[in-house]
């Protein structure tokens, strides 16, 4: 079956923002074994937005459009699809109360705008969104199905893998199993390298890579008949990438993503950890609390940015950040050291760094990052140089700290 | 004049990497007065290529197609659009000169395949590429511009900001001006209410509105034949969107985003900012020091996630969170006044509340937030409810917790 999909939003052709949206949906379609030929963006507009869904009607099963389901007058994808289709909008009372409900919580003011919200193609199948006003759409029209979601990606995520993706798999009649492989601390090529001979041979089961930042993830997909086949299609190959990578896999399940391997070693060993960030600002602790039911190991974190709450808060020696400077692999590891001490935790990061784009010298330019560690006595510091943005040294340098954390972890 | 995107490259189809080129060059285009109205990606397939080309020749003025241009057998942009064209490829000297440079500065060996790069269509003015092999190409054929580039970001956007932009800027001497109005505290149906009026009598300029967490961003765009003018006819929008919104609107300013606005504030009035979080877990500082030189603000930041950190960093009182619970407007209160004893710091904030999934009772529900402000000795709690996921709820906190600062502050 082949997918199309059709991204709605003058925003996007103004390049005010990037279609991160398709390149999710894509991958998504991709691994339900759906062919992708085309991609569409279009500005909300009526004869435009008509023009290309009567186009991808033509030529393609499954539309996915997504954006211009708002409350405002621009937006008008749920009624440029009801009218190529020649379905009226009715009023769909689950969805009016899902409103009152959304604006109740709120305690914000319903404008009679949002009730547009509420109206849905006659036939539709409806799929709720928790995360927002506007409902997701599936409509099922002469042997093609067209797919309504709205544009904001944290709306769009979560409906798609719980509605879309679980609709799509029971249309689709063959098996698409597919499994992932989460390395941590080796660059894509060098991963790639290592599994080439296994990728020239690929039929079935496919392995593809995608890189995340300070991450690669391998998946594997097989295609068959029934599940218990494209099971023992996919264990052959997580055997044999177990074998090559060893520690460097940090989960082969889906939502685990590497705080909550971590997380889950941390408990599993009964420590505590605690943070000390200076340009990493919190974002090293934000991914610990992103896990639920971190608190049984998170004992606190500490954002030093200035050099004087590196003195007050972790009560590091005022000499020792004037001798060496604030960036410098003494003071991260000074960091660990009297973090171990203020907080008692058993693991302890800390991490210091220049993000840019002003703040480097010749000697200490932008992207240079020390983290120190202390893993229950074990202490050490590496240096890093990372490039890019400021938010993408700092991605890098959060990335690399959970990977020294969870190295130092595993060698205990 | 109309300007359309095509994007080639089967990984765009299967979502292995982000389209940031359309979003690149919608950017570039629209700043130089041509109007996008449509983008294309299409895999590297000579059929469909040649019927979407077919298609934007029929339709628009500008076509710029990206990747493709690779030395490989399956990059074929070049020769489908020749093909479509009626122009035949010739070898092009000073293309294959400049290849056989490049490879000889990086010691590598030519492979056969790269003269493929250096065959160019009939007539076409060439781009020189410094930073890769395949270079640029212009063709102005039946009052139609096509223009081809080299996929890689880090070639295509050099070689647009250094040939072809001055090339459109010459064809299309036009300005299109657009300017930002940010504002935070207003949902996005009550500010289209608010605006009902303007949005509904627009012509030149247009007013565009775009629903940010927390935030709703107006985007006013002029179009005329000097950027003088077109200021003259955005600026009384603007005046007139100030007296709607007065204080709501934190920035006019296309970079500066909310917290860069509130550091800003504190830079100008002398005050250091200190943050305690809970379930926002650092998110919170991680947003301040999103800011290069928010060190002269920022004096530290602790993120107290259990109950034992809360008492032993802050120095809450154990019964107090035994009798209110740690997700209350007390603790919320008292995390704010504590952080300003030890921290000396003349705003501070505390935010405690039940991210979920886990962890929600009836009493207190997932998404029960209480956000504790002190603004040099003004205290303050407020309780929200905010729905979705767990990282939606933590960014809601993070959001509303910025507006509360910057009211706090502006009442000063």
């Amino acid at each position: 079956m082949t997918v199309e999909l059709i991204s709605v939003g003058t925003e996007l052709l103004l390049g005010n923002i990037i279609n991160t949206n398709a390149a999710y949906l894509s991958e998504k379609c991709a691994a339900l074994g759906l062919s992708c030929y085309y991609q569409n963006v279009v500005g909300d507009n009526e004869t435009r937005l008509g023009e290309i869904l009567k186009q991808s009607l033509l030529r393609t099963d499954i539309i996915i459009l997504s954006g211009g389901l708002g409350p405002t007058q621009d937006d008008l994808t749920k009624e440029v699809v009801a009218k190529i289709l020649g379905r009226a909008c009715k009023l769909h009372q689950p969805s009016k109360e899902s409103i009152i409900t959304f604006f109740a919580k709120r305690k914000r003011e319903i404008t009679d705008n949002n009730w547009k919200q509420a109206m849905i193609p006659e036939g539709s199948i409806v799929v709720e969104n928790p995360n927002g006003t506007a409902p997701g759409i599936i409509i099922e029209d002469n042997n093609k199905i067209i797919i309504l979601m709205p544009g904001p990606p944290n709306e769009l995520i979560p409906m798609f893998e719980e509605h879309i993706q679980p609709y799509l798999q029971k249309k689709h009649p063959n098996v698409l199993l597919s499994k992932i492989v989460k390395i941590c601390g080796i660059g894509e090529s060098k991963v790639e390298t290592m599994i080439l001979d296994l990728i020239n041979n690929q039929t079935n089961p496919t392995i593809a890579t995608y890189a995340k930042t300070g991450e690669v993830h391998l998946r594997i997909t097989a295609q068959s008949n029934n599940k218990k086949q494209a099971e023992e299609l996919i264990s052959p190959i997580i055997i044999e990438l177990t074998k090559r990578f060893g520690n460097a896999i940090y989960s082969v399940e889906e939502k685990t993503s590497l705080e909550k391997s971590i997380v889950d070693l941390l408990i599993q060993k009964k420590l505590t950890v605690a943070t000390a960030e200076s340009c990493t600002g919190g974002l090293l602790a934000a991914r610990f609390i992103n896990v639920s039911g971190v608190s049984e190991v998170f004992q606190s974190g500490h954002i030093t940015y200035s050099n004087e709450s590196k003195s007050k808060v972790l009560g590091i020696d005022k000499n020792m950040i004037q001798q060496y400077g604030a960036v410098s692999s003494q003071v991260a590891k000074e960091m660990a050291i009297k973090l171990a001490e203020i907080s008692g935790a058993d693991v302890t990061i800390g991490i210091t760094g220049i993000a840019g784009p002003e703040g480097g010298s010749e000697e200490k330019p932008v992207g240079l990052v020390y983290i120190g560690c202390n893993i229950c006595g074990n202490i050490f510091v590496k240096q890093f140089h990372f490039s890019g943005s400021r938010s993408k040294i700092r991605e890098n340098a959060v990335s690399s700290s959970l990977h020294l954390v969870r190295d130092g972890i595993l060698e205990l």
